[in-house]
C-alpha cells in the first residue's frame, strides 16, 4: 500500500489569483516520483478557522500532509499553530533557533523585530527542519500515522529546503519507484486515440496509462510501479511499443519534450540546417525552432515576410505568382520555401503562409492554411488541416505546430531514403 | 454580504503535476473582480469518490462552486454526473446538443466516435453554457441555494466560455457594478513601485489597487465599486492619474492588453511601417507585433539571423565589426538595424542580439543584450539590462519584452517630435 498525500497551501494571495499555486506543481511531481499518490491540492488563505478546518480534513483522509506557506513573521502567519491545535500539541520555544535567528539580524549589523520570535516556535515532538535560505525554518510531525510536513510559501526557499532536506528523508521510507513516461501524438483527436487504444487503456493496471490533450496534440502518459527505476521502465516498454505500433509517425516523440526539439535532432542526425519563411506564423516558427539549446547549429536564418512586397524582395516570389494566386496559396508557399532556400543557402527550407483571421478573406476561412518544403528530396507542398476556429491566436499556433510537424515528416522521408 | 465560492478543479494531471492549475488563477481574478470572495480552491483527480466527497465538501461550505475539468468524452471525465448525484438530480439527454455534435463531425466529413455522445447528458434542470471552442458544453445549476458552475478544463475554452457567458450571467446578479482598469508598468521593480505609491496603496478603499508583478512587468489593477459602470469608472480616475504622475513613460499603457498593442498603435499613428532583425530572440520579437490583429499595415518584414553568415548576408552587417566585435555587440546591433531598415525599405528597423544562455560567452554572461533602432531620428543603440537569471526562455521572453520596450521610447520621441 503506497501513502496517499494532500498538498494544503496557505495563501490570500493565491485565493486571489496574484499568484500561481506553482508549489502544488512542484510537489505534486515530487512525490509522484517518490511513488506516492498525490489525492488533493487544497488552498486556504490566511484565516485560522478556515485553515483548521481544512487541516482536519486533510488529516481524515490522507496520510501525508505538506503545507506551504504561513511560516513568516506576521500575525497572520498561522501554520504551525494551527497544525499544532489540530495534532493537540503545545507550542514550545526552541532556544537554539532564536538565538540562530537573532544572530542573523546581527550579521547585517540591526535588531531582530520582535514578531520573528514566534519563527522559533514549534510544536511539541517535532522535527525542525532547516531553512538556509530564508528566515523560516520548516519542521516534520508524526502522531497516530499521520505525518505533516510544513514549508515556506517562497517557491525559492521551499524547493531548496526539499531537495536538501525533505526529498531524501522521504526516499527513504518508499518500498517502490515510479516510472512515468510520455508519449505525444499529432493528427489524430483525442476521442479517436482513445477508441484505438481502448483495450489498451481499460486493461493496464501497471503501468497505467492516462490521456491528455492540449496545444494540438494528444499526450499519453504511461506509468509503472516497481522496485526498482529498472523494473518500473521495463513493465512501461509493451505498452509504448503498442502505442506506437497503433501510432506510427504520428506518434512524434517518446520521452521528449517538445515536436521542435524532435525537428532539431532530426537536422542534427541528417546534418542539415533549416531555413524558414512565414507568414501567418509572424515569426513562431523560427521561435520554436531556436527555443531548443543549440539550435544555432541547425537553424540557418528566419525570414517574416509580411507583406507581399518582403515575399517578392526577400524570398524570390514572383510577381506573376502574387498576382495570380495571391500570397495566401499553395503556389506561394512553394516560391517562399524555394526562393528561401536559394537566398539563405541553406540545405533545405520551410514555408507556411495562411489566414489567421478572425476575418474570412477572399482566399478562404480563417485557419487555411499552406506550407511547403524545399530541400534534398525536391519541393513538397500541402494545404494542412487546422481545426476551424475564428481565433486568430490559435490559428496562428496551430499553424505553427502544422507546419513544424509539415518540416518533420520531410525529414522522416529523407532519414529513410538515406537508411535505405 | 457576499458570495463566498469555491474552485474545484477535477484532474489527475493536475495531482501528477503535469499542468499547473493556472484556471484557478484566472478564476479566482475574475471573481475577485466581481466582488466574490473565494475562500477555497480544491484539486482531485478523475475518480468519482474522491470527486463526490469533495463535492459534498465543497457544498457544505460555499455557495458558489465552480468545477473545471472531466467534461471531455472519455470514460474519466465525470464532473456531470457526480455533481448531478450529489444534488440529487437526474441525467438527461439534450437532443438538440448531441444533433449539434453530430453535426460537427459531420462538417469535417467524418462520423462522431460514440464516446462523444456523453457530451450530451447533463443533469436535469441545469442551464447549459455553449462552448464555440471545443465540443465539451458547460452548464450551470442552481439548488437549494448553492450554485454549481461546471466548466472544462483546456485553459482556452474554459476563459472563452467565462468571457462570453459565464461572467456577463454573473455581473447580472451583482447589485453593483465593479470596474477594473490596468496599469502597465516596466522598468520599475515592484517593491521600488509599491514604495513610490505607498500612499495611494494603503488609503485606497474605494477604488482598491492591487499589484501584482511577472512577465516583466508589474501591473496595478485599479477596481471600483459603484451604482453605474460611469459612476466606478470615474472613481478610479484620480488614482490612474496618480500613478501615471510617479511613473511617466514608464507606465506603458492603461486599459491596453500588451506592449506590442501599443507599438502598433504608435506606428499606426506615426504612419510608419517596421522591421525586425533578432538574434537571441529567434523569431519572438517578430512574433509579438504580428501577434496584433492588423499588424500587417505597420510590420513590413522580420529577419532572424541567427548565424553570422545570414547577418552578413540578410542584414548587410560587415565582416569587420563581426571578427573585431562578435554578433553580440553593440556594433553589430547597429548594423543589423542599419542594414535591415536599407535591405527592407521599411520607415525604421529594431535590432537585437545578446546571449541567452545558459553559458556564459566570451561576450557576457546570459542576459546580456544589446538592441539598436534605425529610423527618421538616426540611429540609437543600448545594452540592456535584463534580470540576471541563466535562463535560456526567460532571456530570450525579457529580452524580446525590452527590445519591444525600447523602440516604443524611440516612437514616443518621433511622437514628440512631430508635435513639438
Amino acid at each position: 500500500m503506497s501513502l496517499t498525500a494532500e498538498i494544503l497551501s496557505v495563501g490570500t494571495e493565491i485565493l486571489l489569483g496574484n499568484i500561481t499555486n506553482t508549489n502544488a506543481t512542484f510537489l505534486s511531481q515530487e512525490l509522484s516520483v517518490l511513488g506516492i499518490n498525490v489525492y488533493h491540492h487544497t488552498v486556504v488563505g490566511d484565516n485560522p478557522q478556515r485553515l483548521a478546518e481544512a487541516m482536519d480534513i486533510a488529516l481524515g483522509r490522507n496520510d501525508l500532509i505538506i503545507t506551504t506557506g504561513g511560516l513568516g513573521p506576521t500575525y497572520d502567519d498561522l501554520t504551525k499553530q494551527t497544525v499544532g491545535r489540530a495534532l493537540g500539541l503545545e507550542m514550545e520555544l526552541h532556544e537554539d533557533i532564536l538565538a540562530d535567528l537573532k544572530a542573523r539580524w546581527e550579521r547585517r549589523g540591526t535588531v531582530m523585530p520582535p514578531n520573528n520570535e514566534q519563527q522559533a516556535w514549534f510544536p511539541k515532538g517535532c522535527t525542525i527542519i532547516p531553512n538556509d535560505w530564508g528566515t523560516a525554518p520548516s519542521c516534520a510531525i508524526e502522531k497516530e500515522g499521520k505525518t505533516v510536513i510544513m514549508l515556506p510559501g517562497p517557491p525559492y526557499e521551499m524547493k531548496n529546503i526539499w531537495n536538501r532536506y525533505v526529498a531524501p528523508m522521504m526516499q527513504a521510507w518508499q518500498d517502490s519507484v515510479l516510472v512515468s513516461r510520455y508519449c505525444r501524438v499529432v493528427n489524430i483527436g483525442e476521442s479517436a486515440l482513445e477508441e484505438r487504444l481502448s483495450a489498451l487503456l481499460k486493461n493496464s493496471l501497471n503501468p497505467t496509462i492516462a490521456p491528455y490533450a492540449g496545444g494540438g496534440e494528444t499526450v499519453l502518459r504511461v506509468t509503472a510501479k516497481a522496485a526498482t527505476r529498472e523494473e518500473a521502465y521495463a513493465l512501461t516498454v509493451p505498452a509504448v511499443e503498442h502505442i506506437a505500433r497503433e501510432c506510427g509517425d504520428d506518434l512524434y516523440a517518446v520521452d521528449k519534450d517538445s515536436m521542435e526539439q524532435v525537428v532539431c535532432e532530426l537536422l542534427r542526425e541528417l546534418g542539415l540546417r533549416v531555413a524558414t519563411c512565414e507568414s501567418i506564423t509572424g515569426g513562431g516558427l523560427a521561435r520554436r525552432i531556436t527555443d531548443v539549446p543549440g539550435a544555432s547549429d541547425v537553424f540557418e536564418c528566419g525570414l517574416v515576410t509580411y507583406s507581399d512586397r518582403m515575399k517578392y524582395r526577400l524570398a524570390d516570389v514572383s510577381l506573376e505568382t502574387l498576382r495570380a494566386h495571391s500570397a495566401i496559396s499553395l503556389e506561394a508557399a512553394i516560391e517562399m520555401a524555394e526562393g528561401t532556400l536559394k537566398q539563405s543557402g541553406a540545405d533545405l527550407a520551410v514555408s507556411v503562409t495562411g489566414v489567421a483571421g478572425p476575418e474570412t478573406l477572399p482566399q478562404g476561412e480563417p485557419g487555411t492554411v499552406y506550407a511547403a518544403v524545399a530541400g534534398p528530396l525536391g519541393t513538397r507542398a500541402a494545404k494542412l488541416t487546422l481545426l476551424r476556429s475564428n481565433d486568430r491566436d490559435r490559428n496562428r499556433i496551430n499553424a505553427t505546430g502544422k507546419a513544424l510537424d509539415y518540416l518533420r515528416f520531410y525529414l522522416l522521408d529523407l532519414q529513410r531514403s538515406k537508411r535505405g
